[in-house]
């Protein structure tokens, strides 16, 4: 019998608690602020978008919350997830380096984004919730959010970026194969994107005008309610089982974590592996580097600021203090949608400004050539977004080649590229070009904060 | 705790050997024909297609034939595979019936391929070979293959239907991904190739002329073997992993089936999960009903007859007696392309005709029924193919629900549907048709199957 490929844990393994890192901080976050008197915003200036549950979760303050078990039963279609170690890649590699992955693509959408629809589905059908609205770029989220709604039986309407409704089929019949509506955004449905046809009839769209268009509905309609897919605290809290299930893992492979990776755009994923490894930190049971990888076309956290800023581009949502690049930066469109956000979680903004994790930026090329050589070893062909997690594991483990060091490294495997073959298609046929990202156009964007006196 | 969702084996319960059902019938196969002399072939006519080691296993008759430790070390990317039970599917049908899947829609090619293409690409590496080669249709044979061979550092060129490599690219891209080379059939590159190409410049190509064109190329090159994606007994001994660990799992779940349910196109998938099973109902230990599930528009096993014909359109390969629609039939180009062959594996046609299974035939639509109802409950979109089965099982459960019986179903989810949406897509705007498939073009076929004295 060979070296242990893969730890699988019961379903009787399931957390039974999600873990809330805010009780575990130095200092709280700072406060979100009502877009109109940038006072502190209230639970009740939430309730025309989020139900009650979710509020309460957003502004929690203990630390481990309990999963319902309506949603724990859908959690178990596919959780546990499985944590991986990657000998092929470390032979390939020739590295004595150990990389592990918690794989998040055996999910019913194929990513990470379940298990936060899922329970974001359950609060609101339970508090009598008729329908959901909600923004998608690729569509990993609406497919997520349809899925959930499906179970609940919640209708579901889903914004999609039209650049990628157009370019990017599959992932919208899969959102209508969970039962979902789709509307290309801008669409002439919404004040918000009315406005934007007005201004350019062409406009490819992007994730902040669809917040706009998702939430400007649901806000009019007292039966329906609003779901984002990342960014708020409620968001990043469900995905930790992603890293309590991860620690567990770690423990029967008998190893901990020397440096943890994952990547961000809206920074759920990163926050769901790393807030249980960084809460043990915290408490003094070990001491692993955490590190954020953000493309380098979208460097929130690398190249933003640390500054209030409204989460969509027509200034409908509330200000939080982020780490945006400006609620109207538009990136070059690379083809890791999913990091893509103009902005970085509030939460995580938060614990990046008190220094306790790290953050890096990569050019795309790398990333799919780190996802190639990926597939080719390993077999799961990556999404773009975690390729970028990937490039800086496979570097890491290349210096660890040069200096002898067995690091243990674990990273999120977020989520399958089925549906972005389009992108290895240009990337092997080196049709991909990275450019230095120009300062002056996110000097420009950071311009154009709101100004707040806090 | 709800009820248990999964069953999952630890990879040590991995199995060391296959099942070779061959040992346990009351009658051997018949023999496989030379194509010139229709003199039974020995191994050496098989020599320049296929390494030894898969002839041995193609003509073994002991019962356990042992997996080499190489090909475990890669069938734990991803095996045991995972088997669950539908219960929410079972309860939106309101059915007393017990609704368990095993899911091979796990595996790097995502579907039961890899199976057999990992231990397809060892057995040529061990002895020498440098290149295969191998024909596709929709791309889930191509891309399993592709990345088998970039494990035992093969390189790999596979022949793909043209209508395929036209209208889904994105399994094209996934065997460029995993390093393999792409050509849509028929080709300029094949004297097959080029006689069909001279009659029609626009054929659409078919399974079997892309055989004749992989077969031509690797009998020309002594470094070159052959590959092919089911049909031979290799192919289903090398899928028997799928049954043998449903076995196991059945044990945990604590039950045994009443009805096991398989989509049938070469035949592999279904063998693979019922060959186990059928070796223990022939030795006295249970009797579950065994059905076959084949489309309606390529009704092999229904509908054809028991008869020798060849395995590819251009008559090269070898004669087999199969259920065969005739070499040159074409069907109609329905959306489960791996379903299309024009014949039905030697072994389980045998079977078939020795009355150990039954079968039936399904219309697209109510297929494709099926699979969104289970999309929407079980969170998996599955692949064309298996709603085959689904939409039996769905049957079986709904008669059920009228009579009581707690029928415990077992059924073979093979593959995902992600690279298939688009035929989703299509059924969802009801842009699908079923037709009557006509008798006289069967007819037609089977006239022109070779005449064989045996």
């Amino acid at each position: 019998m060979g070296q242990q490929t893969k730890y699988l844990l019961d379903e009787s393994d399931l957390p039974t608690h999600w873990y809330n890192i805010v009780a575990d901080l130095p200092e709280p976050p700072p406060p979100v602020l009502h877009p109109g008197t940038h006072e502190p915003v209230g639970p009740e200036d939430l309730a025309p978008l989020f139900p009650g549950g979710l509020i309460a979760q957003e502004v929690a303050t203990e630390r481990d919350i309990e999963i319902p078990e309506p949603v724990r039963e859908v959690y178990r279609l596919w959780r546990p997830s499985p944590l991986y170690r990657a000998h092929r890649l470390e032979k390939a590699l020739g590295t004595p380096a150990h990389i592990y992955y918690k794989y998040e693509g055996v999910s019913p959408a194929g990513s990470h984004k379940p298990n936060t629809s899922v329970p974001q589905a359950y609060y609101n059908a339970i508090e009598g919730v008729r329908r959901l609205t909600t923004e998608t770029g690729a569509g990993q989220w609406g497919s997520a959010l349809a899925f959930a709604c499906s179970l609940f039986e919640l209708s579901c309407e889903v914004w999609q970026v039209r650049a990628s409704y157009e370019q990017k089929p599959y992932r919208r019949s899969m959102i209508e194969t969970f039962g979902a509506t789709v509307h290309p955004s801008p669409s002439p449905l919404t004040k918000a994107g009315r406005a934007i046809l007005e201004a350019d009839p062409d406009s490819p769209g992007s994730l902040g005008i669809a917040i706009s268009e998702a939430v400007e509905i649901a806000a009019a309609d007292p039966e329906t309610r609003y779901a984002l897919g990342s960014v708020l605290n409620h968001v990043l809290l469900h995905q930790t089982v992603i890293g309590l299930e991860a620690r567990k893992q770690m423990e029967l492979a008998g190893e901990s974590p020397d440096l943890i990776v994952g990547c961000t755009g809206g920074g759920s994923n990163f926050a769901g592996l790393a807030f249980p490894f960084l809460g043990d930190k915290l408490a003094g049971r070990g001491a692993p580097e955490i590190r954020a990888v953000e493309p380098s076309s979208c460097p929130s956290l690398t190249r933003g600021t640390y500054a209030y800023d409204y989460g969509d581009t027509a200034g409908m949502t509330p200000l939080m203090k982020m780490h945006p690049l400006g609620h109207d930066f538009v990136p070059d469109p690379i083809h890791a949608g999913g990091l893509r956000y103009h902005a970085m979680s509030p939460l995580l903004s938060h614990i990046y400004d008190l220094g306790l994790i790290e953050a890096r930026a990569r050019e795309q090329r790398d990333c799919f050539a780190a996802g190639v050589q990926f597939a080719r070893n390993e077999g799961i062909v990556p999404a773009p977004e975690p390729t970028h997690a990937l490039a800086e594991c496979v570097d890491e483990a290349r210096r660890c080649a040069e200096t002898g060091e067995e690091k243990v490294i674990l990273t999120a495997l977020c989520g399958h590229g089925h549906f972005d073959m389009a992108a290895y298609d240009r990337y092997l046929s080196e049709d991909l070009i990275d450019r230095p990202y120009p300062q002056e156009r996110i000097d420009a964007a950071l311009e154009r904060l709101p100004k707040v006196d806090v």
